[in-house]
């Protein structure tokens, strides 16, 4: 990685640092009151996050529109007729227990953007929209990314049935919160321009290279796969070595694998390669017995799909042969999910280079191994995304932190990239990225 | 292993291979009804069992009396005064879901043993006892092997206050099935010449080489060990190798080395050696997300002592590079629990090998990787077991399985061995095996 590093610091910003901070510790008030941070979506806490969002969305001279998915979406108006929208957007909703920053601070930058383009007259000839998707976490009827698979046109009449504990399905929960799901197909957007989303790194790189910014070039594909080892459960002392079938034991040699197999495509040089054992599930799982199952699930994720392929030849490869010197039975090797990865917009992260350069600010070229709102959209219009730093990596837990002035600087580098996308005349009709079909998202 | 395999098959047993099935069989029967097998100790199903025995012990000649640590005991007087006593014994409780045969064998087939004697007008010189010892199995009170423990003085206050879940200590739970704890010293035996335990193997070793009988060279030692790896539970796809702090690869890399290392032991030619990672418990164990905690549980049993301590130091070597390769940390490396081998006497062990020399039965020496009341006993007698085959190497199941004629050869190994002991001089005053102090039995 090469971090690209000015001299000075962010003096040519223009947004107000304390102003979105003041955004950030407010919304995060709204919360349930004994396991802050919580706003699941479909929740009331949900709704009145929204709500206290919507009214600073109209402060700042936006309209506010709910699609037929229940996606917010605040909207400033352009001086040429005609030209495509550039949206600018995150989440609102958390995890339980979640954090203060994931998803917000991208919301909350795009209002703080507005505001700035209102107080110093800025105009824009491209309509500006901030979206606030629904759903991005994983939500109570076992989906996410909602909203921005709505938006898409990939959420299925099958994943509408989907229900929660209580009996209610998201088409239904939809319909509560304000959204039309059998009108569902006019929440696709055909009309965009570009796409910037600014999220929290949930990682160590930004803050253990002391980087201002990740200037994201893929989106990670994710594949997630189940490995079932099936041996004997037999007596632990009466069992001598060469009559057992410890299912544990090539469990063990597959989680190595993982490792050592994922760390050499990694160092292969075809960009961002991850791989993690998660997962484990061991029966009977009692000090005196050898293991009689092992199960695992395995994620790998990248930003080249051919490795994802080839390093799911290689681990069934590898586990096969493990279950082989165990003299066990791998009666389960499957894929639960697969996504593919999303690429961003070449242009687009030339402008948003531009910007860093501009504000002062360091930044590196970097994958985002999370998945975010901005891999659906990919499919329906070219898309950057930012990263600011993680405090130690955290994320999804009431320590994520971002500090004051990394928010700001956030803000900043979607302000004026914005501008710079808004001047290119390549973005005054509305693109397509064809190469990138997300089939699962998980 | 070397197998001893003489022409013929059993034609000198006296005992009657119907009558032992009857009682086995019979015995099956009581009880819990929802759950065959299921006779725990001090439950209700276990006294309807012990009644059951007792009266068949009284119909073949024995007195019966309790100890005061609850053990039953059928004792045929002998036909010199003042010899000491020869003991057969096993148990005849169960774990729940059990078998039918697991310790049960041991002590019908002691049955059978007086039968036989009675029938053929045998008479014998030393006193003759059958001991069915109480909980052998993990009883409610969390202890195994109670009776046999406090026959040898190794029933302290400590564990005589232990309580099941209804707040009953075991100090009043063997008070109300016959015992007298207030007088457990009493129950210590000083005048035993030897004891016998016949038992089903538990394992694969004989029916895998179509061996009729193991004869028993010690009884393993065991030693348990937690280890807990602790790192850093991070996004799986933000985080890359050269920052993650994954548990469950160090993990991983131990479960491997317990087994290679433990073939190694066992390659050694120091007799038997087993290790088994049998128990894992893994946190967050989600699929996106780096492994923060992984605990071990790995077991190690082994008839020579001093590899059970060098194994455990090879352990906390290996696992410590484990841990430093991970760059996690290794906050918890200690032994739960720790046991000495115990060894069946050389003289015992010649009779029983000449016993199935003249039954025609093949045997094969080995060592016990369960333990048994005999580790105990050991302490206070010298001893010896013999094993028959169990079908599968199942064990603690409903399909718990060894033929008639197997129970049968059980039964006629310990006659034959008992008439040789009985004619040995050697055997004619009480002896101790002071080697062999078994510190805890798990």
């Amino acid at each position: 990685m090469s971090v690209e590093t000015p001299a000075g610091r962010a003096s040519n910003a223009m947004v107000s640092s304390d102003r979105l901070w003041q955004d950030i510790m407010a919304l995060a008030e709204i919360t349930e009151p004994h396991r802050p941070y919580t706003r699941r979506s479909f929740s009331d806490w949900f709704l009145d996050g929204r709500k206290w969002i919507e009214t600073r969305f109209r402060d700042a001279g936006m309209s506010v529109r709910y699609d037929t998915a229940a996606n917010m979406i605040g909207r400033l108006e352009g001086t040429e007729a005609g030209l495509p929208t550039i949206a600018i957007g995150s989440h609102s909703d958390t995890v339980p227990s979640g954090g203060r920053f994931d998803g917000i601070l991208g919301v909350l930058a795009g209002l703080e953007v507005i505001r700035t383009i209102r107080e110093r007259n800025i105009v824009t000839r491209h309509p500006i929209e901030i979206i606030d998707f629904l759903a991005e976490e994983p939500s109570e009827y076992g989906l996410s990314c909602v909203g921005s698979r709505a938006m898409c046109g990939h959420l299925p009449e099958s994943t509408l049935a989907l229900q929660n504990s209580e009996g209610e399905s998201l088409r239904q929960a939809i319909a509560r919160i304000g959204g039309n799901p059998d009108e569902l197909a006019s929440a696709r957007r055909l009309d965009l321009a570009a796409f910037l989303e600014l999220h929290i790194e949930q990682g160590r790189v930004l803050e253990s290279s002391g980087t201002d910014l990740g200037l994201v070039s893929s989106i990670v594909g994710i594949v997630r796969l189940e490995i079932e080892f099936l041996g004997s459960a037999d007596h632990a002392g009466a069992t001598p070595f060469d009559l057992r079938r410890d299912a544990l034991v090539a469990a063990a040699s597959t989680i190595a694998a993982v490792r050592s197999i994922g760390e050499q495509y990694a160092a292969k040089g075809s960009g961002y390669f991850i791989a993690t054992t998660g997962g484990i599930h061991v029966e009977p799982n009692a000090a005196n017995v050898v293991p009689r199952l092992a199960r695992l699930i395995v994620e790998a994720r990248a930003e080249d799909a051919a490795l994802l392929a080839a390093f799911v030849a290689d681990i069934e490869e590898t586990s096969n042969l493990a279950s082989a010197n165990a003299r066990v039975e791998r009666p389960v090797f499957r894929q639960l999910s697969d996504s593919l990865p999303a690429h961003c917009d070449p242009r687009l992260r030339a402008h948003m280079a531009d910007a860093a350069r501009f504000l002062e600010l360091s930044s590196v070229s970097m994958a985002s191994g999370a998945g975010h709102d901005s891999s659906f959209i990919a499919q329906i219009a070219p898309i950057a995304m930012a990263f600011v730093p993680s405090r130690d990596g955290r994320s999804h837990c009431p320590e994520e932190w971002t500090d004051p002035q990394q928010c700001a600087d956030g803000a900043a580098i979607l302000l004026e990239t914005l501008l710079r996308v808004d001047r290119d005349e390549a973005f005054d009709r509305p693109s397509f990225i064809t190469g990138n079909i997300v089939r699962t998202f998980a």
